[in-house]
């Protein structure tokens, strides 16, 4: 991968402010990313082909700047950070595949998903090298402790999953079990993305602390507004609305709040009866009406707002746990993805 | 789980002999498995109910047992030898869950699989979790030498799987590549399983790697063993033939050779070429008379027989590793071991 594909990977974004105190760290984990599908040895490429296509995808990579931001903040940081930052971003990825293939998605971000192109089969087993790769790259950091944490992060994260799969078509979702949901799904690895910077930057306890609340708040934030723009969004055929997450029977905080307002009956009840229904009656049609009548009525409640007001709280309080730390560029830069995250409109 | 469902697991078995010296600490184990289904605190159960089932299946717990025996063999094993045959159990449940999931298998020892009982998606994410929690364990030890080689076996078990799905009813697979295949897919985790112990019993350098070259000439000879298993079993229905591997075009020791003395043009190139020619045309309908064919060949071609040599030529250097070693109970049962495992019929 040459350096003007690295700069495509990162460029034309509102993100330029942040990667800048950390470019050729950057750079470093963008190549060993790449530098993974050239690895494995005797077979004749169809697997490195395969590893090549779901590692070069470009994202923002959010997760390692962290990393890497919170590492550099500090008098002392260890080049490490860099092999830390391309674990979180190789974990984020191994997820993505994983979800994909749950999920059964045909494209993310424009292109075709492992699943789509290769079989389920093959993309349950690249998410795996992925998974175990990214151990691999923790290891290379030489910190029990940030393998125990990263360890505990992939179980964080199938559960995550997991329950959301579960409780699918579910009424009995909380407010606490939300949080619990977005905490393990999203916040466990931004906050072990800030931690791990912070730990392998020699930062003094408490400052880790700061770091991992950091990471933690703006990981709550940055689901819920992921919800809340679910909500939000409209697909333009039919001028119908979009709700994807109310149709595949994921309830998020808007709806969470809406079923605490109004315990004993309301919209989000009778479309999940009326899925249940259907389900039960043979093969599955939805019944449009039902769905379309739960989502007016979360979006007329105020409670997208009030979803939306939550997590403008948590960015408040990821910026407040930086203030006690040193000034400097990296915190400036954490800073502004605070305020990009409270911003996001996509 | 109780005394009596711990004992059930590992007794009725030729095996019990390798347990003796070993059998408080292989409860340990089995308690541990047990405990994991019981953690993911805020969920009401259906997780916890998925996890039970699919750690609570019945094994023979070789891994482990190799493991706490490579351990204990020294003058100073260390309690966190628990953890690691723990994490090597957990490790080959996590596999055995994706790899069912991946070939869709309804049924393992009698058990509905989870990918049948639950659809593929929750197998998916519950073998993540087994992976993630394997690793957890393996950090119990502290030792960054383990959880690396850990890691490195994940990737290795995900690449063997890997690449048998991409190599299937391709006819280019060498004696070399096979070999890759079955180390990656089997002698891997059979060699951190004893490797580990070493380490955690504090073995010389020289030890450790007697140790870790018995995991892995027995898990090679293991797999080569299964591997003639498969040609030698018949299915009962029909009196026909069973050869599942070569049915699903995975070419193993046996036709490897076959193709090795034959390259220009044999049974199993025309069985492969008639698979692809059925698929190629539309619904697959398997030329049975060409797959019988290629089995016939390879039945007749004596390479049964010297596959299963090769394999007791590994049994004996798996066993010739340990003679260096003290005469202790615990290698009395690692040789045993390797004697059962060349006796194999099962």
């Amino acid at each position: 991968m040459t350096g003007s594909n690295v700069q495509q990977m990162t460029s034309a974004s509102p993100y330029e402010e942040i990667y800048d105190p950390i470019r050729p760290e950057l750079q470093a984990v963008i190549l060993n990313l790449a530098s993974l599908a050239q690895e494995q040895g005797s077979h004749e490429g169809a697997m490195a082909e395969r590893l090549e296509h779901v590692l070069s995808a470009p994202g923002k990579r959010l997760r390692p700047a962290i990393t890497l931001l919170a590492s550099r903040l500090w008098r002392n940081p260890s080049e490490l950070d860099v092999m830390m930052g391309t674990a979180v971003e190789l974990l984020h990825i191994a997820t993505l595949i994983h979800d994909d293939t749950v999920d059964a998605a045909d494209t993310r971000r424009g292109r075709e998903t492992a699943s789509n192109l290769w079989g389920r089969n093959v993309a349950v087993l690249l998410g795996d090298y992925v998974f175990a790769a990214a151990a691999r790259f923790v290891c290379d950091t030489n910190s029990v402790r940030l393998v125990r944490r990263f360890s505990e992060t992939i179980m964080e994260l199938a559960r995550g999953e997991l329950n959301e799969l579960l409780d699918g078509q579910d009424s009995h979702v909380t407010r606490e079990s939300y949080y619990q949901r977005i905490y393990d799904k999203t916040a466990s690895l931004f906050m072990t993305a800030s931690e791990s910077g912070a730990v392998l930057g020699s930062a003094h306890e408490s400052e880790i602390q700061l770091l991992r609340n950091y990471g933690y708040k703006l990981g709550m934030a940055y689901q819920v507004l992921d919800d809340v723009l679910d909500y939000n969004s409209t697909s333009e055929e039919l001028g119908k609305p979009a709700g994807n997450d109310l149709k595949e029977g994921v309830l998020t905080l808007p709806a969470v709040m809406l079923i605490e307002a109004e315990p004993e009956s309301n919209a989000v009840f009778d479309w999940f009866k009326a899925a249940r229904n259907s389900r039960d009656d043979g093969p599955v049609e939805i019944d449009m009406d039902a769905l379309v009548t739960a989502l007016k009525a979360v979006r007329a409640s105020g409670f997208i707002d009030e979803s939306r007001e939550v997590a403008l709280g948590w960015i408040d309080e990821a910026r407040e746990s930086l203030s006690g730390l040193p000034q400097t560029e990296e915190r400036a830069a954490l800073e502004k993805l605070a305020d990009l995250t409270g911003a996001r409109r996509s």
